[in-house]
């Protein structure tokens, strides 16, 4: 159960491979008073030591959390350049995340002094003005998605193997690849219990690999809130995906910013919620 | 929009009244490049400040802003008695929600020194050892529920007027009483744009109101994760159901304090995951 390899990679980070089983079996009973077994998913607390100073526990499904401690840390602004970062090490005897960093010094008080508890279907925590930053980016007009990629991709997510479909109660986030020529290619698919860290590690992932946000479109299980729609403007992509629904504040970010929102997206259905002209509805086959 | 009115309750708290409207119709495009209008839910911040002291800043839809302060305020134990507050001022002019205290002196920084970001759909916020008080907590055997009784929750549920019905997007909470002859009243339906957020509302009014939760039930649309279940233990509410489904961890502390967990409530359906016993599968009508 705890994986104490570690690999550098690309970037030079010394990464442990932790990721564990993420889902039990438990017998249950039904209305009729029958028992059953059933599948659930796992979540155990992972308690992040930034320079060995305590900065947060999070609660996850447990299957990336390399990728998760490195997309909080980027989406905390608690680290700058993932280059800054030595190493990653997730332990599970103690349930914990220690990230040693490049730097001499940084005052981890000041960066984690504000705090904003974000929507979700939970209390997120951001630090610092990630409102302020949002006003600063806006996303050019272009590229381009026809709807027969966006059909492809609620089909490639729906093909996918899952832990949603044997155990329920997860959210996944998935990022693909525009490829041109109205296809798009899945990078990553992650699950975890909550949508705030399914998007953390996806936002680690790309990070940790240097992709820029423009050729990417991000989906999402769960409903747009502002807290989503920051992340997802943070990392450049110009289109965001879900399958369930936007609020007031996640489209009017998207507005501010220029951003493609789709909501109820689900077989050949979707929604669009805001700049549409990036979507092409005629299969034109243009890019 | 911006309620200044505000009452004392029976607890001699001055309370605004703030609820403001929480569905926004926009303008979407289909699929087929039809434009239609549709409903979204609202969202907005609220930042709560103790005493003058900023303790941090929510996302919700903004229906019982009071209530939210409350439970917040008792669940991550930063107020110990609901007497302990003079008054809570919801001002969205400001997104602020200023709480007076009686206190002469609290060490607010001591209390939330401490986070622990939790699951949710989000990552959550709770100060202080909350893991640990769930140790002290053991619910006593008994009352019972009977089928009957889960049947007609589920339809008080279905067929009441909801934010979600109109605009998706939202979780309930919800609390019921148990009348005895296998009857439940609907006592508290509060939905919002995180669960977390609703389970909070709920908590605020039940400690408002001096109630117990031996005689009551819960129900939320959300997963019951560790918080979740942390939170209904800290009510002291012998059964937890949702429509959603349950992580390991939420079992597993259900199991701890001996807590009826239900899942995948829907219907006349229901699968019990632990404490099996408080439940009445046969018509027996008795309590």
């Amino acid at each position: 159960m705890n994986s104490v390899a570690s690999s550098l990679n690309n970037r030079g980070i010394r990464l442990s491979n932790a990721s564990v089983p993420v889902v039990h079996e438990v017998e249950i009973m039904d209305e009729a008073g029958r028992k059953k077994t059933t599948f659930i998913p796992g979540e155990r607390s992972l308690t992040i030591y930034l320079d060995k100073r305590e900065v947060v526990t999070l609660m996850t499904l447990g299957g990336a959390p390399e990728a998760l401690v490195l997309g909080y840390l980027r989406n905390q602004r608690l680290v700058e350049f993932p280059e800054d970062i030595e190493s990653i090490q997730v332990d599970w005897e103690t349930d914990s995340a220690a990230v040693k960093t490049r730097r001499s010094h940084v005052d981890i008080d000041a960066l984690t002094s504000k705090r904003v508890v974000t929507t979700g279907c939970g209390q997120g925590t951001m630090f610092g003005g990630l409102m302020d930053e949002m006003a600063q980016i806006k996303l050019p007009d272009g590229p381009q998605l026809g709807a027969e990629a966006i059909i492809d991709l609620l089909e490639a997510i729906r093909s996918h193997e899952t832990i949603y479909k044997k155990a329920g109660s997860v959210h996944a986030c998935a990022v693909f690849e525009r490829l041109g020529g109205n296809q798009v290619r899945l990078l990553h698919l992650i699950e975890d219990v909550g949508r705030h860290n399914a998007v953390d590690s996806i936002s680690g992932l790309l990070w940790l690999e240097g992709r820029v946000g423009r050729d990417l479109v991000f989906f999402t299980t769960g409903r747009l809130t502002s807290e989503m729609v920051i992340k997802g403007a943070q990392m450049g992509i110009p289109f965001l995906l879900t399958r369930s629904g936007v609020t007031q504040m996640g489209l009017s970010l998207a507005r501010g910013i220029n951003l493609t929102l789709l909501s109820r997206c689900s077989g050949k259905h979707f929604e669009i919620y805001n700049a549409p002209e990036r979507v092409v509805l005629q299969s034109r086959h243009d890019n």
